[in-house]
Formats: C-alpha cells, structure tokens, sequence
C-alpha cells in the first residue's frame, strides 16, 4: 500500500483573443508543454476558447456554444491520445435549443470522454452574467474515474462552496480541479482586490485541507474589456496554484502572465494526512439535515 | 441601515497549570484587560480552567468536570456582569454520572447563562483522547442571541469541518467563535508544523469566507507534559486571531506567549460582503444529499 504514486500535474493559464482558433492552438501548446514536462494530468482554465463573454448579457453569444461531444472535445481528445495525458477542458455546451451549461470535460489519455460536470452554482453579479448563459448543472456531485485517479472536477464559482468539495471528496475524488476565470473590478482599491485574491485562494486551500486531497486551480489573465462599456473590464488575476491535502502550496503562477505550470503531487500523502486527522471519521451526518435548507429561520 | 456597528472583541490567550484558581485568576485578569480596551465580547480558550488533561485516558480527570450552571459559571458570571461583557468560557461538563460534554457557555453581560453548545465533533489521536472523556454534542448547531449579536459557537475540532460553520451562519450566526487547545507534537519536524498550523489558520479563514461572516479564534499556549510519558507532550501553538467577513486578518498572537489580543470588528461589513458574494443566494440545496452519507460508494 506503501508504493510511490507521484503524479506530475500541469496547468495551462492564458490569455484568451476573439480567435477562437488562437485560443486553442495556445491551450495545445500549453498542453504540448506541460506533457513534456513530465505531466499526465492537464488542467485548463474556465472557457478557454474564448474570452469571458459573460461581461454582458447578449443573445448573440450563445453561438459560441458547442455541442458535447463536438470540435472541442474532437480536437483535445486528439491531442490527449497523442501526448497519452488526461485533459480537464471547460467548454460552453449547448445541450438543445435554449438550454446551455458551462461544462467541464474529462478527456482520457486515449482521447475518450471519461466524463463530463456541468457546473452546479452559477454565479451571477456585475460583469459575471452567468445565471442568463448557463443552466445550473444536473451532473451532481460525481468524480470522473480516470488512468490518473478519480477526479472532482468543479467550475469556479463551486469554488467558493465547501458543500461542493465536500461532495466530490465523499464521491471518491482523489483531486479536486477547478477552472477558473476570476478577476478583479478594476475600480476596486488594491486593498480590497488584495482582501479577493487573498479569499479565493484561502478557501481552496481550504477545500484540500478540509478533505485530505490536492487541489488544482488553474485561472485565465489578463484584460478584456466590457463590449458593452458599462463597467471597467475585467482584470483576470491568473494566481493558478497547485495545494497538497493540507492546503500547502506546491507551485503558483503570477498574476500577469500567461503560464504553464507543472507540479509534483504526490497521492499517497492523502492516506497518511487522512489517518492523522481523520475528518471522514467524526463528521456528525446525524445533525447535518440543515444543510439542506435555504436557511434555519 | 447603514448605522456602524463596530464591535471591539477580546481573546484570552493563556497557558495553564494544574492549580484551577490561578488558571480562572488568569483567565479574569485576562477578562478585565480585555473589558479595558473596550471589548464586548471576550472569548476564553478550550478548558481554560485547567491543563489539557486529554492527554491520556485516567478515569480520576473526571472529577475536573462540573455541572452548568455550576462554580465556574457562577464565578464567570459575576465578572461578565461587573464588567458589562459577553463571555464565552469553555468548561468540561458534567451532566449525569458517565455523562460528560465539552461545553462552551455564553454568558450575557447581566451574568446569565445566553445559552450552550456541546462540542459536537470529537477527535481521537495520540495525545488528544478526546473521545474518552467527552460525549458528542447534542445541541446540534443553533446561534446563540446575546446582547452583540448572534453567535456561532463552536470548539476545536469543529475548526476542521466547513458542515458546523455553514450550518451556524444558516442559523442566523453574525460571528463565529472557535474555543481551541490545539498543539505541535515536538517530535514532528519543523516543515510539519508549519503545514499544520497554516491549515489550521486557512482552513478557519474560510469558514469567514464561505459564510460572509467574521471569525474569532482563541487558542491555549505553552508547553504541556504528557503524564503517562508516552508521548512527547503537546506544545501549544497560540496564534489566536480575528478574521474579517472576507478571511482577512485583523489581529493576531504570537505562537509563544500568553496575550490578551483585541480587535474591532465591523460587523455590518458582512452585509456589504454577502451583497457581493452572495453564497447563501446559490446554495444546491437540491444537491446536497450526500452531505448526510457517510460515503457515496
């Protein structure tokens, strides 16, 4: 039970243009690079064939939308049987005529879909239409078994929900993943951009702790501008990182360049972690019945 | 409503020896320093009245224990009353022979007993038999109505588990309060120590984040001898602090030293930081099931 079971793992953070086809050749070379580093697992950050169109609320952006399977998961399939990785990929799905979900794909190292999520809580706030685009997801909270591990694959705003991580961890994940696309309001002052950042990357640390796995996160950068010129744009604050099972940081990227990063995760450390504190162990699941009520009024 | 609503808040940190008068004497001492700096509410550390006794399994540590309400309470009261604070004490409860909890009590600053909660998650480890000495809480996860507000009381290994903070921010919680005697095995190496304090910080930090909500952590000092021998000890790792709605730090104590830390709090700050983020909003309570499973396997 004791044999080494390092796993490297990468992660492709990029700025994205209007060019759909610039948007993928980046995430494959980011991919072709991470793989020859040494990666077998490869995680792409949120809706990277595109910049984020959620800054307004426009009907003319769901043809940006893709079917799944369809030529996103054809073309990164492709790539994963060829560099023999598994791929996290995050596409705008089109499931049927007026119904969309913001899904990640788990493509397996023989290019198959291993398994899809669609992100359950979507988030909807100045800039981040989400709730017009995406239909809240219907996948649940399953992990995705693939030749790398099980994989809790979550969507960005579910970073913010330890329900979520909870979920997959009791789900069999082994790794948690979250792409990402996250920024800040440029109007804000630097303490409270500092105060955002500091939040996001502390509560998924949070989730590694709390479940004895490894979190990655892999996050877009850059600015893209409102079309819509309602409000500043939006400064994606990159920041991707990858966490042991007790939150440490193993590797983190800056927060203004594009940025593969790779990391050793080792994934025998979780049984030792979660021996010592055994929180699978004492959850009180017998007091727990409020967890699913809107609120305890 | 928009009026400031600033709380200045108190934490005693202290190390303890084996004579229960002068442990309640520091802890008083610490009450009143609080109280002159101009805090309303003061939190205790975890079994503040004696040594961490749960280092070994010695049927005679239950005569520590006393009823609630009981001498401490009434001892504790008083002081609240004096000086017009909330307390928050932390007391090993004796309710029925063979029936003991870890019990946190508030105290309303006219000196009556606000309300208790019994610590609801128990560890076990080497050095922490916790599991001998107390049974699980059956108070589930209410807020407590004082005079500064709702508080979401909760004590040491609750820390670990995102469940007990959501369940007390949906049960109305304005702050979170964590009791704790919490330590460093000296025979683990420094990178060890360091990964378990961060976790510990980060993972309570999140609890702030996840529930909007501020985050009051006080913890014993000092270094404690094993009585049996068989293990090195425990070494109190202090670090008690004050979290904002958004994880972020507002004071902190040293790892090494008894303090009285304050801290103002804004407590209307959580509503700006819910407005924004609002998690309460986007909860899959449709989902959440498995949360009341043990595994989903």
């Amino acid at each position: 039970m004791k044999v080494k079971q390092i796993l490297t793992v990468g992660l492709v953070q990029q700025s994205c243009s209007q060019s759909r086809a610039a948007n993928l050749t980046a995430s494959i070379a980011g991919i072709r690079e991470a793989a020859a580093r040494g990666a077998r697992l490869v995680l792409l950050q949120e809706l990277h064939t595109g910049p984020y169109f959620c800054q307004t609320e426009d009907t003319d952006c769901f043809d940006l939308a893709e079917p799944i399977p369809g030529p996103s998961t054809g073309q990164l399939g492709a790539v994963a049987r060829e560099l023999d990785v598994v791929l996290v990929a995050s596409l705008f799905e089109r499931r049927a005529a007026g119904l969309y979900h913001n899904t990640a794909v788990v493509l397996e190292s023989d290019g198959h879909i291993a398994g899809i999520y669609r992100k359950m809580h979507i988030p909807d706030d100045p800039g981040y239409y989400e709730k017009f685009y995406f239909t809240p997801g219907d996948t649940g909270f399953m992990s995705i078994t693939t030749s790398v591990g099980k994989l809790g694959v979550l969507v960005c705003w579910d970073q913010w929900f330890p329900e979520a991580a909870r979920l997959m961890a009791l789900a069999g994940a082994e790794i948690l993943l979250y792409p990402t696309a996250i920024g800040w309001d440029p109007n804000d002052d630097a303490a409270e951009q500092q105060r955002q950042r500091d939040a996001w990357i502390t509560i998924q640390r949070a989730h590694a702790i709390a479940n004895g796995i490894p979190v990655l996160v892999c996050n877009r950068v850059g600015f893209e501008p409102d079309p819509s010129g309602h409000t500043a744009g939006a400064l994606f604050w990159g920041g991707s990182f990858v966490a042991g099972p007790q939150g440490e940081i193993l590797a983190s990227a800056p927060a203004d360049a594009a940025t593969v990063l790779t990391a050793q995760v080792d994934l025998n450390r979780s049984e030792t972690v979660r021996r010592l504190w055994p929180y699978l162990r004492d959850r009180r699941i017998d007091a727990y019945q409020g967890l699913l009520k809107r609120y305890l009024d």
